[in-house]
C-alpha cells in the first residue's frame, strides 16, 4: 500500500474502505504521518487524539469485518472546531486562562459524525471564542500568511490534508473567509439546518455550522451526516433537512440564473478579486443579472454588527465576571461595545433581519444562486495581526443563506482565493445542484490557465 | 379518489405521496375518518391531535409541490404511547391524577419522525406509567378482549388503521406480547438503537423502545428512522445502527438457523401457542435445532424481575412523596416490594444479565435466531382485569435482544397470535433478514390454510 491516501476524497475513502481496498486504519495513519510531518509549521490542532483516533479506526475496521452496517464516513477521520464538545476531549475555546472542560456529552453534530462512523481525530484550533484574535496557526500555502479565522485550524488542517474534512462554525465570515484563504472549499448550511447544541454560544441569531472539505461531493455528504432536527436549539425546524448530496450529483434541469450584486463595500476588495469576479460574470453572459445594490441590502452589515455585539456581550457575561484577566482586550471591547447597545436598538434590527428575509425569499424565485468574493483579497500576512475582513460573508449569515465557497482562484504569490455562491434559504440541495452545474461548466469550458491565474 | 389508502403499508404511503398518486392531506383525512368510525368503542387515543395532523399534512404536500427533499416518512401518520414527549402534546402517562405537563422538546425518538416526514397524529394509551393496570382500550379484533399492556394504544391504533405504524416500549413484554394479541407486526430493536431521551423512565436498565406496524418493511424502515445515536442515553454506542431495511430487502445468503429452547415456563403457554410452534418447527426440519433449556437461561425470569423491581421502585419514588392517591395499588405495592429488595440482591441480578450477555454473543455464532412463543395465548379477555403473561418476553429483553413478533396464527375466537424471532445484539439487521426469509417460505410453501389456522 504505497498510494498516498490522503489525497483521496471522503467519499472515496469511505468507498475504499467499505470496499476493502484498504483500512481506516491505513488511512488514519497516513494523516497520523502528514501530521507529523507538517504541523510543527501549521500548528492547527489545539487538541490531537493520536492513540483514540488508530483505536477507532482499528474498530471501524473490525466493524467491517463483522459484516456490520457501515456508515456514510465510515473510517474517515475529521476534525471539530475547539469550541464544539466532543466527549472526552477537552473544549479550550482559543483561551488558555479558561479551563478547558472535558463534556462528557458530544456536540449533535459530532454524535451524527459517530453515528456515520467518523474517526474524530481532535480539535482544530479557534480564534478565542469564535472571535477575531489570531491564532499560531500558519496557512498551509505559506507559513507567512494567516489562515484566516475564526476556524482556522478546520481550513489549515484540511488544506494541509491533515484530515480530509473539518467542521467550523461562522458567525460573521468564520468559514468562508478562512476556506477562501487556505484553498479549500467550505460551505455554511443554511441557518436551522444543523443544530448547535454543544457549541460554544456567541450569538443565538448568527452563529452557524459549517463544513471544510478538498472536494465539492464531501461538503455536500458532510453537510447532510451532520444535519438534523434537534429542538432545543431555537433554529431548528421539524422536516426533513435539504438532501444536499443528492443536489451534487443531480443535474440542473435548466442552466441556472445567477446574479451579481454591485455593493458598496466591495470598495474593500482587491483588483485582483474584483478581477476574477468579473471574468466569471463575463463568462456566464445572459446567465447572469447584474444588479445594482437593493436599498434593501445597503444597511444590512451594519445591523449584522448591532445584532452581534449585542449578544456576544450577553454570552460574554458569565466569562467576565470571572476577572479581568480572563478574556483578550478584543473580547472585553467587545463585550463593552455591546453592553451599550440598547434593547430599542437591538430589536430594530432585528426588525430589519426580518425584512431581509423576506427579501431573499422573493429573489430567490428569480435566481439559483448570488454570485460574491469570499474574502477582499487573498489572506492576510501573520504580521498584520489580523484573521481579515469579514464584509463579504456578513449580509448573508444575516439572512441564514446558505454560502459555499468553491475555490478557483490563485492570487498574488500563488495564494488561494474563492467565488462564493449564495442560494435560498433551505434550499441547500438547489445550492450544490447549481455549484455543481458550474464548476462543471468551467472545468469544461475554459482553459485551465484562464480559469486558476488572475 | 375512492380507494381505501389506509390499506397501504406505511413504505407503501410514502412512496404514493412522492410520486403524487395522492396526497398526505388525502391519506390522513382518511385515517381520520377510520378513527371517528371506530375509536368509541376501541378507545386507543389517550390525546388526538387532528387539527394539528391535518395542517402538517397540508405542509408535508407544500414541501413536496416546492421541489422541497422528502423524508422516508413524508406525510405518513404514526402514534407516540403516551409515556413519549411530543413538544405541545401533553403526556398522560396513563395516569389521570398526574398533572399531563406538556413538553418543549420531543423525545428524540419524535424527533427522527418530524425529521423523516411523519405526521404525528396523537398520543396513544398507555398503562399507568408503562406497568401492568389495564387501560380502557379493546381490542380491535373483539371489543371483550384485551389488546394488552403496557403499550395498548399502539397495538390497537396499528390494528384498527388508525395509523399504518406506532411507537410503543418494552421493558418487559409491552411491545411483542400486544403486537401478539392485536395481529401486528411489533419490534424491539437492541437495547442501545435508539435513544430513549423524552420516555418516562420506569427501568434504565431495561426500558426499550418498540414499534408496531402491518407490515414486515414498515417495521425495519421505521426502526431505522427513530434509531440513532443519543449520548444523553447511557445504552447508547458512538456506531452506526445496523440497516434494517437494508436486512429485511436482502436475500439470505444460506438457508438461516434456529433454534427452539424448551423452556419450563412454557408450560404456562396454550396448548393452541405450543401446537403453533410445534408445527413451524417441524416445517423447518434440520434447520432448527431443538436445545434443552441452557441452565444459563433458566433463573432469568426471575434477574429481570429484580432488576425491574428495583429499578421501578427508585423511579417511581417522586410520585410516591406527592401523596397516597397519585399512583394506583398495583403500583404502589410495586413501589413497596422494590424497596425491599437490596443493593447486594440487584447487584447480583446485574452480573447474572451480564453472563447472560456472553452467552447469548457466544450463541449467535452458530445461529440465526431464536423462535419462541410470542404470547402465552390469545389476549386475555378484559373480564379477566389483566394485560396478558409476559414471561415469553423477559428473558430477551433482559439481555438486550431484537425481538420481532409475526403475526402467523388464529386461535380460539380467531382472535390472533403471534411468532416470536429473537437475534443477536446489534444484529438487527440479520434478525429482518432472516424473518424475511422465513415470511418468505411459509407465504411460498406452506398452504394458506394451514399456515393460519391451529
Amino acid at each position: 500500500m504505497n498510494n498516498d491516501l490522503t489525497l483521496l476524497s471522503a467519499v472515496e475513502a469511505a468507498e475504499g474502505i467499505r470496499a476493502g481496498r484498504f483500512s481506516s486504519e491505513q488511512l488514519v495513519s497516513q494523516y497520523l504521518a502528514r501530521i507529523d510531518a507538517t504541523n510543527d509549521e501549521i500548528n492547527a490542532w489545539a487538541y490531537l487524539d493520536r492513540d483514540g483516533a488508530v483505536e477507532r479506526a482499528r474498530q471501524a475496521d473490525w466493524f467491517r469485518k463483522l459484516g456490520r452496517s457501515l456508515g456514510p464516513l465510515h473510517g474517515v477521520p475529521v476534525g471539530i472546531k475547539d469550541i464544539i464538545d466532543v466527549r472526552g476531549m477537552p473544549t479550550g475555546l482559543g483561551n488558555a486562562t479558561l479551563d478547558g472542560h472535558v463534556p462528557t456529552t458530544s456536540a449533535r453534530v459530532v454524535e451524527n459524525l459517530l453515528e456515520a462512523g467518523a474517526v474524530i481525530m481532535g480539535k482544530t484550533t479557534t480564534c478565542e471564542l469564535a472571535y477575531m484574535t489570531p491564532t499560531t496557526t500558519t496557512n498551509p500555502h505559506n507559513a507567512e500568511y494567516s489562515p484566516g479565522g475564526s476556524s482556522a485550524g478546520s481550513a489549515a488542517t484540511v488544506a494541509a490534508r491533515h484530515v480530509p474534512i473539518a467542521i467550523g462554525s461562522q458567525t460573521g465570515g468564520s468559514v468562508i473567509r478562512p476556506a477562501s484563504y487556505c484553498g479549500t472549499y467550505g460551505f455554511k448550511p443554511s441557518r436551522g439546518v444543523t443544530s448547535r447544541v454543544g457549541f460554544f454560544q456567541t450569538s443565538a441569531t448568527l452563529d452557524q455550522v459549517g463544513v471544510f472539505t478538498n472536494d465539492l461531493k464531501d461538503a455536500a455528504m458532510l453537510s447532510d451526516v451532520i444535519g438534523g432536527l434537534d429542538q432545543r436549539d431555537e433554529a431548528s425546524y421539524d422536516w426533513p433537512r435539504p438532501d444536499m448530496y443528492a443536489g451534487v450529483t443531480s443535474d440542473a434541469p435548466v442552466r441556472p440564473s445567477f446574479c451579481w450584486f454591485d455593493m458598496p463595500y466591495h470598495d474593500q476588495c482587491d483588483q485582483d478579486v474584483l478581477q476574477a469576479m468579473e471574468q466569471i460574470v463575463d463568462m456566464l453572459g445572459d446567465q447572469v443579472d447584474r444588479l445594482p445594490v437593493a436599498p434593501e441590502l445597503a444597511t444590512l452589515p451594519a445591523v449584522h454588527k448591532i445584532i452581534y455585539d449585542y449578544e456576544i456581550a450577553r454570552n460574554l457575561e458569565p466569562l467576565i465576571a470571572k476577572g479581568a484577566d480572563t478574556l483578550s482586550v478584543e473580547l472585553t471591547d467587545a463585550h463593552e461595545r455591546g453592553m451599550q447597545i440598547t434593547k430599542v436598538q437591538y430589536h430594530d434590527a432585528l426588525d430589519v433581519k426580518l425584512s431581509c428575509e423576506r427579501f431573499f425569499t422573493q429573489h430567490y424565485m428569480d435566481y439559483d444562486a448570488i454570485i460574491a468574493p469570499s474574502a477582499t483579497g487573498i489572506a492576510p500576512l501573520r504580521s498584520m495581526g489580523t484573521t481579515g475582513n469579514a464584509i463579504n460573508c456578513l449580509i448573508w449569515t444575516l439572512a441564514g443563506l446558505p454560502c459555499l465557497t468553491l475555490p478557483l482562484f490563485l492570487g498574488e504569490n500563488d495564494m488561494p482565493f474563492g467565488l462564493q455562491l449564495i442560494g435560498g434559504k433551505q434550499e441547500d440541495d438547489r445550492l450544490f445542484r447549481t455549484s455543481a452545474w458550474l464548476q462543471h461548466y468551467l472545468q469544461n469550458d475554459i482553459n485551465e490557465e484562464e480559469k486558476t491565474n488572475v
